[in-house]
């Protein structure tokens, strides 16, 4: 299995962030060819009430990295990816790997 | 659904931090009661080579926050969670918070 992890900073506006992400960039997201799993988490505040350092994780999940890669570099993938820049100006990470499920 | 997300900073023997997780962490975090899945992921180096941000992405799904709060309270969580010090020295960052699969 192929995962690819996006962690979303805290954006200046987090209602407007959730809006968004789940109105428009989710069913950009789930189009993707090959994707057989989208989990998406709001971390909550710490113990000690702190922000969390990511407001969003998604976490997308392929068969494979060959699957992965198709997938991305489709025009499906290229549009979620593309729309990125619609939402995600505080800044996000792109993680990608070999990953299990145990 | 809860998640609980951990994030492994690199560690400084990346082979014996794999080893240690699969085969001693691992196996005490799928003792926590209520733990619906767990995902690991390994993130690769990014397309200019450089080494990710984290080394380890783990992935722990409860159905719901008092499922992840007796969970991570009963002592087999307290179990796993005290053994991050025996191989996470380099630091781990955990975020939880509401979550679903889409």
């Amino acid at each position: 299995m192929y995962q690819l992890t996006v962690l979303y900073n805290q954006p200046a506006d987090p209602a407007a962030f959730d809006k968004y992400y789940d109105d428009v960039h989710t069913p950009l997201a789930t189009k993707i060819p090959g994707l057989q799993r989208l989990s998406v988490s709001r971390p909550a505040p710490g113990p000690d009430g702190a922000t969390p350092a990511y407001h969003l994780i998604a976490v997308l999940e392929f068969a494979s990295a060959a699957d992965f890669g198709a997938g991305m570099g489709s025009a499906e993938g290229q549009a979620a990816a593309a729309d990125v820049a619609n939402f995600g100006q505080a800044g996000a990470m792109m993680l990608s790997g070999e990953a299990g499920v145990i």
